[in-house]
């Protein structure tokens, strides 16, 4: 069976995400389509405004045939360690292409991007070693490192859903047989964009939408389906989480808050100042953040922290990787069938006790997701795969 | 100036406590009433219903003169430390005597057991140290030693205040100058009595009907302003807590949990697992509870985890003792004016940022304990004692 994997969040899954998995079929003629998915928390440092099973049932109804998690470990992360756990899972099904989207205004050969990152990587690395400390951010350092290089490339790595496309083309060309790549360009909605187009919006005017209760706004955006669930099924944010990491923050020492993963630089007093005179995740944020931390990088740290999770936990969640399967159609089934003999990474279709010590981070990351909304169902153990037919 | 102190916790203040001062200042003669109070977090480990500038300001206005905190490292405590901090801050303050409700049933001379207990420690303690395994709570255990070293003193520990009386006692006859001590004999509702008499009900009835909001039932047992404040100040109780705990709980890890003060005997399992199946402070507590461990002995527990308590911050509290004013009158005024010049304790009347490290666990606990309302007005910097006149 011809596969195609796609690497999304879905937070939550709208028009463009079913586009993107009939293109994903049309363009790579594939018969299956997997898409690896974050769980609760997404690359952002974000909690999922859907709870990652709804996310998934979404999607199987949609065009999408097999949905995997991707771990905490690779999903809570940067652009690279997020490629590198989505190219890792589809690569461990042997998939045979993956397609992403892109905002980039010219045509790109992402293929040969990725083979000649991989053939002078050396030369990258140092170049990225020599100007790391500048106080700009990742996407800009790595223009910069592109700028000194190779002047000529024109490289631009501001865009969120580029600096993706580009790194799973890096990642996908560090394997012996890499799958193909099928950049699929956006027409409307860019990934920061709030506004709503007439059947396209992005995830971001959709989150907004909700939380300000117009719904009614963004119904044309949605499958029908998402739009019900959107009004039954509970929805958080980061303010749902506030009180607890406000109160972790005030509660530890600072010699507790350098146990967290990514905590360096002294940030860890900065954050807990900054807990201790906010009375909202958002003004929390504002108060925080410094030219140094982005947006993003300050709210996974706070995610880090929300969850406590050590560098410890991190490794032992790369180097025990595990393929998660949240659901499926009875196309997806069939390939996960046909490919399990041949499958390196164990399939998890059942949570069990026993997995507790394997999926530690997982497992307590779904627990604390649970404490935004007294509604949101257990998330792990008892649960099994959605089939959709 | 003569003085009389009192030690204690005012969870709501009533007219027993009215009563207690009034009593104290007969019975002794003094000028002067000093109440050494416990803070935000309380012996039996919980919050207070109302913070301690409420309750020292109501203190004041009803028969007391003086009100000194009582550091958390003494009063989340068993009897023992409790009483061992209460009578260490009124000797500091050259206090001449100390009034104390009992609800022992027969008359009992409190300075006579207290010599008792101090010129037989080490029989006591050995005997103690014996039985100390045996499962038994530590009431019983304490009346286990008395009963086999003393068969005829008939002593019986089970009655919350009158351990506490039994405490005073001892820790009172350690010092060079012991002061006088003055049971005072309960008539009505005992500790954990819950029904309303006349004009008299304990503190554990009124909190019950403040929290069914049957505020009119006690309105006769409360000074009309303490009415008042119990309806316009925020009240809290472990339930408001209750998310906070149960993050904690679960967030942390087995090894970080047994980092917390008291936490050993493997009881960090049961309280995890318990707060990963419960859903209010309530189910929480039944289902950790186990013979070995008292409800009180629990909650106290719980609310070493909540604050994050060390046994290194404990030890640090003791060894730094101070005295934290709270308020005064005019007469407690001219007492402590009189009195400053002969202290072996640092005299806090305002809490700077260069206290930060002395008193650490203070501030972080009354940090905390604004977390369980929003209208908790800050605790610590920028207060100063009240002034009733």
């Amino acid at each position: 069976m011809k596969s195609c994997g796609i690497i999304v969040e879905y937070n939550p899954f709208h028009n463009g995400h079913q586009y993107h998995a009939k293109m994903a079929r049309e363009m790579s003629g594939a018969d299956v389509i997997i898409a690896v998915m974050s769980g609760n928390f997404l690359q952002r440092g974000e909690p999922a405004i859907i709870d990652k099973w709804t996310r998934a049932k979404e999607a199987l109804s949609h065009g999408v045939d097999l949905v995997i998690e991707l771990p905490f470990a690779y999903a809570v992360q940067s652009a690279d360690y997020f490629a590198a756990g989505g190219i890792k899972l589809l690569q461990t099904l042997h998939c045979d292409a993956v397609c992403f989207g892109t905002d980039h205004q010219t045509e790109m050969d992402y293929e040969l991007f990725g083979k000649f990152v991989n053939m002078n990587k050396t030369e990258i690395d140092q170049t990225y070693q020599q100007i790391k400390n500048n106080g700009m951010s990742y996407p800009q350092q790595m223009t910069e490192v592109f700028r000194k290089l190779y002047p000529k490339s024109g490289l631009d790595f501001s865009s969120p859903n580029h600096i993706l496309g580009l790194s799973y083309a890096k990642e996908n060309a560090t394997y012996e047989n890499p799958m193909t790549l099928y950049p699929l360009k956006r027409e409307q909605a860019g990934y920061h964009d709030t506004n709503i187009y007439q059947d396209f919006a992005s995830a971001t005017a959709i989150r907004k939408a909700v939380f300000s209760e117009k719904l009614d706004q963004i119904k044309q955006v949605l499958p029908e389906q998402v739009a019900i669930d959107l009004v039954e099924s509970p929805n958080v944010s980061w303010e749902d989480y506030w009180p607890l990491l406000k109160y972790k923050l005030i509660s530890s020492s600072i010699k507790e808050l350098q146990t967290i993963y990514q905590m360096k630089e002294g940030i860890e007093y900065r954050l807990q100042e900054a807990a201790k005179t906010s009375d909202s995740f958002q003004t929390f944020m504002e108060q925080a953040k410094t030219k140094r931390y982005t947006w993003t990088r300050l709210q996974r740290l706070a995610t880090y922290v929300l969850n406590n999770v050590k560098q410890q936990e991190i490794e032992n969640s790369w180097n025990h990787s595990h393929l998660q399967v949240l659901g499926f159609t009875e196309q997806g089934q069939r390939f996960l069938r046909e490919e399990k003999k041949n499958l390196v990474l164990p399939l998890i279709t059942k949570v069990s006790k026993s997995l507790n010590s394997q999926l530690a981070l997982d497992i307590r990351s779904n627990q604390l997701y649970q404490l935004g909304d007294p509604n949101i169902l257990e998330q792990s153990f008892g649960r099994f795969p959605i089939r959709i037919s």
